[in-house]
């Protein structure tokens, strides 16, 4: 296989594309789109997200040392764009987008109602990385549409429509290898 | 959209299937199948990959502090499974699966002749986690097989065929959203 050597980059795929929550449900809140995103721990469930220090949710997410990831669904990919390409310090994305901002469980960052699936998740550890910093954080409250769940109770992609992106681009996964 | 309310547990897909091969071309060699891996860091490329202290890939990638992860296509499915399912302490993987140990540019590890892509990593920081460790490491050198190039230069990820994991099942990722 004839291979080209190109320049370093993030040339992993596919990564998740998510929409996380943070801030107070009843106060400040916001959502940013973030695709540097993975689980990182099995026993407790954990994910890690990195977020850049610039950005509005890196600010409330330090503060709180909350925010719930949210997997949206394929056709919830303009919601997507405009929470990865606009700043929450000067426009609400929940009015931009008509998300709606529901109360988690277990931490006060608001769910958000259309995602099929909420991961509430509490930060256990915050790693500077040079140009984001790396979230490392419990799931500690799971919800998932009864839409998109398989008669045993598991979550069916299928039914759930994955978004994932990949070197600039929005993909749909559905394809169960045989 | 009514929701259950499940037990904490790492619902986050799709999440990449990757082989991380480590060791040495001409000495100790393994090859793990991870699914806990994300990109961490922008500038420059990082990524994280989470590792359990019992695997013979984390004594390996310990000690040398450096790894490559290959990206492997749909129809590699069969080694992924070997390559996650059995131990390097006991079995030579590259024998078992049939894949090709060649040598990296940058890093002591080797790369997998078979994968369309491969980036070759060195470890900058180590996180213990409670039942992983998560490597934290840049990407220093890329490799991406011609033919799943476009012309631009760019990774097709149609003729990459790429490998997704989702909550036990792997998944082909391969429709481009409208």
């Amino acid at each position: 296989m004839a291979k080209k050597v190109l320049p370093p980059q993030t040339l992993l795929y596919p990564v998740p594309v998510v929409l996380v929550s943070c801030g107070e449900l009843g106060g400040k809140k916001n959502v940013i789109t973030l695709a540097w995103v993975g689980v990182v721990n099995s026993e407790p469930p954990m994910v890690g997200i990195g977020v850049r220090p610039s950005r509005y949710s890196h600010e409330l997410i330090s503060k709180t040392r909350e925010f719930v990831v949210n997997l949206p669904r394929a056709d919830q990919v303009k919601a997507v764009e405009v929470c990865g390409s606009t700043s929450g310090r000067t426009s609400d994305k929940f009015a931009a987008t008509g998300l709606t901002a529901e109360p988690a469980t277990k931490v006060r960052a608001p769910l958000i109602a259309e995602c099929p699936v909420n991961l509430e998740c509490q930060v256990q550890q915050i790693v500077n990385l040079p140009s984001h910093d790396l979230f490392l954080a419990e799931i500690v409250a799971v919800h998932v549409a009864e839409e998109v769940l398989d008669g045993n109770g598991q979550v069916d992609p299928l039914r759930a429509r994955l978004l994932a992106y990949c070197n600039g681009q929005y993909w749909q996964s559905a394809t169960l290898l045989e």
